[in-house]
């Protein structure tokens, strides 16, 4: 399945915009989650960053995607950018573009259950995983390490987790 | 040395603003920290939580208290509000007036290094301990101990730690 | 009520045998353990190391205690002196004394539950907390706090908390 | 490069002595530890046993190797009987053939620099990968993920890792 494309009303880290389309033949995560997000500050990023500092730059790309479902009024790109400044975030960061309802277009557009959401695109372009609450590092390295080793798309089925369950945030993350 | 009185914008979690004669009595703890403080986020909210949780209500008093010294735009009323209840802080938390500079008023009236900040007042209103960055728990459990046990005001010099060293924010904290 | 006194077959990390009367003076925290204990590798002597580091050496005194109560092949002093040169254990520990049956003999003087066990001794040598499995650090904190403040005995109840509830080991300990 | 084979004095927790020739076709990770390393406790075995759970049994097979080269006398057998029963350990463990010298006949031939060392080898029975010391469960999940994808023995250069350095045990593991 061909992932569906970033609907993003303002980039973060990077000089100019990025689509799926440009990142194609790396390898591509996509780190969705809130700034007020407990389980994205506390495992979602520090993940991210992980995947940014383990694998080579050329050939796995992460992308952080500011998707916010609530408390629109508290999580603005003001507050996002002294956010990204505080934590030390340098990889590139997409501000989800708004819906027409409380969910942004990115996350309806990928079905996600909440944040953080992490998902996976092969060099082709297709979406190859889709994890919702927190991740084993284990897992998550052996499905990097798969893609890594592809040098063409394959027909492997999409696998998806979650952790997460009850609407609200705990500690695994938030739940739509 | 009597504990410099708060100076505070907005209080949330409280029905009615709380001054330090009214808590005279108990000991109160005061948790400085701005919301896009990491360390504060890691380590100083969630002990303070702890505290909390430690030690009978009617003998000690937690107050956080929002002392915003940077980022001012990015950390507004509106914010916190979704960070507390996004964090589940429960415990009355004070907004530090703006002051004439970039330092809010309690804040400078306190001396504080940085964020976190914790200060420990005795039950006849003394300013007993500050500490800035991370505070050991077996530290601070002895430091909480010592004042229940007392019963009249004591003579007792203050003490003082910190960790966080150069200017801006760290795992332990942020400096000025 | 008066500290049952060490009943001990032998010790390590100290010139000569210690009585708990020749600590009289002194807080005395006893740290009971056994080498293969998960809990106590990973919660107690930890603990033990920081009370040691934390409070003066002149006013706290930590000593160990090896309480095997099962294993007792696997846990000979033989391999305890490697177990303490690799955990890099210094303050003294004594190996409790074997006991008519599968319980050594000073486990069963002060009625331990199991590893680990944490006993604060006050400085007129009364027993003061018994605690079973995790103890909070910030809990304990305040109660070392607390018989630091006192000049002279006082008539304070006996505080106890225990985590670990079925026999045998988990996480928090080993339970009889 | 092919694997050499284990020495093994003595299996535990496997009814017949197993053999790499016998595990062909699945990958192999072992995990060389001794039962008294601080940095095995820690982190080695808790990560071999987060192998065996994450991973299909019939593609991946966790193999414990008590390869003890110190304290000879405190970590026999017998000890190591109790210690696979406290820290639940049930993945074959191998105790090293004793060798001419201090050092264990596997451990020598692996050409090991301490415990924890952890080693992954391919379905065809070539040594891919050699660590000591702490191990990124990341970069760890990547390698595996790529030896799970091949279908056949491919020319890749070994990979190895360390982070203990000085002789002895430190937090990361025991040095030769």
């Amino acid at each position: 399945m061909k992932a569906p494309s970033l609907q993003v009303a303002q980039w973060f880290n990077t000089e100019a915009p990025l689509t799926l389309d440009d990142l194609s033949g790396k390898i591509v995560m996509i780190e969705a989650f809130q700034m007020l997000c407990p389980g994205c500050v506390s495992h979602g990023l520090p993940l991210a960053k992980l995947v940014q500092n383990t694998f080579p730059k050329d050939q796995v790309a992460v992308i952080g995607l500011h998707s916010v479902f609530e408390h629109h009024d508290a999580m603005t790109p003001v507050s996002l950018a002294a956010f990204l400044h505080e934590y030390k975030i340098t990889f590139p960061v997409a501000v989800d573009a708004p819906g027409p309802g409380h969910l942004p277009k990115t996350m309806a557009a990928y079905n996600m259950r909440g944040t953080p959401s992490l998902i996976l695109i092969d060099r082709s372009g297709n979406l190859r995983a889709h994890h919702f609450g927190d991740v084993s590092q284990l897992q998550l390295g052996a499905e990097i390490g798969t893609l890594l080793l592809e040098k063409a798309p394959l027909d492997v089925a999409l696998s998806e987790t979650e952790t997460a369950q009850k609407p609200g945030c705990d500690e695994t993350g938030c739940s739509l």
